[in-house]
């Protein structure tokens, strides 16, 4: 159960309007890296834990820490659209800057959510569940999550260079600071479950029921041999139970596929067709 | 440029037809962390890698293999749907095996695809690039890569348990191998990369603009502090730059939200008729 | 911002496990009308509020109560799929138990979450933001949720039915109840803002710029007038503006459009082979 | 059965080309709120409804309009997109005219439609049917199209109020009316059956099913007690059943869920790693 | 303008409810070729016709019959779920009839739309205007309903052969032939542009602006050449204009690719961290 | 199984960066009809094709090609975005060239990409599997292929219009010749089976199961008489099987559709309401 303060965690007061600015900002809140994925793919995580009190409990005190991004974000962004003009094409025809926000903002914007911010990413796609996991495993589950960190924070980065304004900046330098706390926090999560575990998940598979004498060679499938030179190519594998090897000229194991003709009712391309399509020479056969 | 051979990797070849196996496998095919995710993430952020050989290289070999995975998968698919019968409620009213094929097979498998594997998951639903990564940070783009080779090998896994037939077992044991070897692999390219970089994604930006007082802080936001145990709320952080600390009982830090008046084209609900909702006495004021 | 306490709102514990009832319970936690349109819904509602307190603190309550609501339903759709069995065709071939539950469960359970709740609907449709409603006019938005209300219950009172166990049924008849006040609630709210603003939408548009001779209008656009028994057809229109009146055979008041040709960079049809179409005589021109 | 005349409902005819507006018009076409959506959700409403000929052929009217309305917005688009210059980055950094159109305009009224209307909102979001509502039960759908028309008429107002074209801003005139009707109808039919029927949807639930002693309580989850001012908080229920109540300081009734482990198929974390992350000590166990 | 007339354009009558069958016939009402993809994709492309009368009044007319096949379809899926029965897993266990109903049919259509029709395929994936294409060049779309036809009539065959409700296979039957005519009808609209314009669109595209050395060349990307002997392979091209060539081993005519670096703000990965990565020798540069 | 090799089957250099340019060249990489889609679609196909050698190997030919396609285009794009400058609006208000950028590309290619290519089109819409179409049946799907290469050159002759830039249209002449051969391929391929089953697909359903009477008539569902004048109105059919007939004046053949109501389980409006709603007078009863 959860219960609302009315405070926000932090300041989210821009210097000036910026409706432009607001499109962008929409990317970390509604996109497939924004507050609203990390806050439910947490809580869903944490709520589809299985018998353990102290990754759960993790796994909710972050979850609801991001719900207070997106209302952050969300308050950050109706404050940039605060008194947005109603512009029109005739203005834009004098003026770059009306120009710039007739062509730059989101036309939803002011269409239909009244200047408010929209569960949606810059392009304006709806936020969808396809972005989230939550797998019942976690240590695949905090590896997405140090990836949704890492992801996360690039993207407020590269808008933290895009804006002059010095309250958007502030907003942005906290949100920046917690992710480089959660890039830690992931990161220090896998390292206790790979102690426990080792590297590959899931850890509980018997490893001779997989094919021992692929899983650990890399397969050069291209010309020129670059990728020999990476960690990936040779050595002691990092789960330390084989040794890398570089495969330079890969040639396939298995056959040419041939499939059965469809049953009847499927109404496929008829066999007597496909026959007569042998009238011309076949170059293979000579 | 690409070249076709067309002999499989390896084998796709099932003892027998199971149309409702056939259903259960579209999700290594074509669901969230199906071959074809992996396959287009790799590929895009090989074409999109800006200034070095090496890791371009490494990153279309293996964007090509998968490729390779999507043709054992489509193949393995279409013949599991080897014959599928043509089945009616009135046949499955005498024979829970025909109950069984007509709930749990895939419907489009006979009416859309003609018996053919489809570009979807376990529901139906369509592959779409939502579920795909590249930011041009490789860095980023590896954990996004581990944590798709976890989940992968999760689900594979998962269906490895969930059938008897021997093909199936056989094709799906490669592919778990590979990735075993993928995990190790972006495991190894990560490692490289944190060692010349640390660990915070990206590690260019710099520190001191971002709030560094609660840069290695857990909020705690729930009642209990099991979550007090982990790595994560004590000792140095994993980026050697800081303390991890514990905050019981955080408090916000921003004040309440109070958003202006939207301009009358807006059409918001009018301000006189906001005002005349105080008619009733407010508790707050009391 | 946000806190949470480990407690749920209400219990939510089946009598016994039944993954079937999992996948039908997922339309109510993440589907159009599942609690997660609503918490968010409202939430966003409450976060896009300009100006008053009393609506958005009244929001900001039921969006909080309802991010509850969806822990009750992760939690009891995980418990019932506790321990589900890892079925085959072959075994369903003897039993129609297991027959039923290979088809009628959500394959992704067992294979993508672990045997947890998704975000995502009985079909196993991922749940998206193209449900949600935020307009930042209060009475148009409080009738969305009028809707979303009627809707969830007439939902949750359909899988009341559809299970004999007594937990399940126990935890539907408290979600059912807040439904019902829900109900209310939006009902006495819309009424409130009625007796300030009318019930047209918004209500500060200047009556005299629309088209007022047909804004009282039944179009009957089909043979028969069974449609003319409603209120809507006769007497005083509910704004009390103007007289419903019913127009039993309506005519167009609007010309035959006729686009100008495409400039030649859009290569469409070219004139020339429009013009030739014309070689057939045009019974139109008789 | 339809029949198709050629005739527009109403004109539709801009006074001059203009692309940037094209592009927000999108949205009451193939939007959430759009005429797409109305005419699909009436017509779906009426196919389904059961046993009553006066819902069902005033829902087909009213669908059957809305087609109407689909075209003349389809022709209003094609029209303003006339002879839409084909425009670059050299000519905009003269002109910010031209500017404006480079920037403001979708980019697919000149790759894709070939200057004409698309079903899409105006971000090009396509039109999805998880816009629409239809469930058989005619009150609740009826508030769905309350909604629909608030939502609708909210939209045209704005875009009313967003350009100086008289031609525009006539056929919008006409749509807007339309709306106003249209609420004025959904609000009439559901007086008709709320009088019938109670408020509450659906009304042939028994209500001892449901917990009675939280079908009236208002929940504060939040500090501050704003929220009870509101006709909500207080007095009788909107239904006549009830006394409304405020509850400021909610507690949970549940229970901490705790799940049990999964089934050794699901290759969850193992219970082995859970256990050995309580190496550290436990505050709670303090 | 569109008018209604309440009588189905074909009788809609299965000889008994079927909810298994109905899940199956959403694939045509809803999926990629149901009526409403062909309905919309008819009538976009006749708003969007520039400047003729004939082929826009054809549109008009077919895209206005396949309304009145959505209708058909809509009637007929919800006779199939009349009186779908309330069925539950433990009534499964004793039953292969019960057990089919409760795997093989849609939820949603108990719990969302009362035992109506969905807008939305077999699968329950929603409708959505990806589905549709309207180019603005004829004889291209044209192409796109030929197709439309062809796979929709295929899908409807498949779907005859699936039931022995003769109520169904009757209504099936107006469908197919209806599919019959309207390959025929597009067939013929295609072979009447291709008189005037040649066979490859668009056709107004001066052929010395392309690279006229490979517009007739067949690429063999694999290894065996059986696509040589294919009319596509050898002989005047279908448009007249050139010879069919086979190329046996295609080679790049292109560079390797190599893109510059990032600007700085983008905080792709440093380029000092890429240099050290070649810290390990590279086998390419021996 | 696939290989790659380095070098490009074409170029792919701009003359100068362009991100506006850029986002509108995604449409034929990411969008509808984009070479992802072409690539996915043949590949489908060619895994799917049951029995033939000639067909599936043409069709892995082509769909290996596109991938090659795709690669050009991610290239070119990231070449086009090539030090993509950071505009803020307050520099916009000075200079029409900067507000077309900020206006005009897309804000994803600086924020999420990292100034690379992205699996999406012009509006940043997601590529998703919707587009694409495999249904074994050989003479569907070529048709299929010959819509996708004629939108999709129709697409890239357009985007050849909207820019200057030699290099960008040196490599788009390129693609516009492969698609001047694909159009040629595909039309021959059809030629080839339609002369062995004739147009109608599929071939193999019995003409005698389909309603004769109506195989080949012209319904004229509108107002008006121009449709009559084209090729399909008249004189034989395309299949040679049948005389094209013109029904100016379509009537039903169906009754008025009465649905049963819905068991009590589903709780739609109750009767007992729908029959007080025959209150007043019904016109349609005088």
């Amino acid at each position: 159960m959860f219960y609302h303060v009315k405070e926000l965690q932090y300041h989210a007061k821009p210097e000036r309007p910026d409706p432009v600015f607001a499109r962008k900002l929409q990317e970390i809140l509604g996109g497939q890296f924004g507050e609203i994925s990390v806050a439910l793919q947490y809580l869903f995580q944490g709520w589809n834990t299985r018998g353990d009190g102290k990754y759960r409990d993790m796994l909710m005190d972050i979850g609801t820490e991001e719900l207070a991004h997106i209302e952050m974000l969300a308050t950050m962004i109706a404050r940039l659209l605060d008194g947005a003009p109603d512009v029109e094409l005739d203005e834009a025809a004098k003026n770059p800057f009306v120009a710039a926000i007739l062509g730059g903002s989101n036309p939803q914007h002011s269409i239909v959510s009244g200047l408010g911010a929209m569960p949606a990413d810059a392009n304006g796609n709806k936020w969808t569940a396809d972005y989230i996991i939550a797998s019942g495993n976690l240590l695949a589950d905090f590896r997405a999550n140090l990836n949704s960190e890492s992801q996360g924070r690039l993207q407020a980065v590269r808008l933290y260079e895009q804006t002059d304004d010095r309250g958007v900046k502030d907003m942005l330098s906290w949100l920046i600071a917690r992710d480089t706390m959660h890039q830690n926090q992931w990161y220090a999560a896998c390292l206790e479950l790979e102690a426990k575990e080792n590297i590959v998940v899931p850890s509980t598979f018997p490893r001779e029921l997989e094919k021992q004498e692929v899983a650990y060679t890399f397969y050069n499938n291209s010309a020129g041999t670059k990728s020999a030179k990476g960690r990936w190519a040779h050595g002691p594998s990092i789960d330390g139970l084989g040794q890398f090897n570089y495969f330079e000229n890969p040639v396939p194991f298995g056959e040419k596929p041939k499939l059965n003709p469809a049953p009847p009712y499927i109404h496929d391309t008829p066999p007597a067709a496909l026959r007569k399509s042998d009238d011309m020479p076949d170059p293979d056969m000579k």
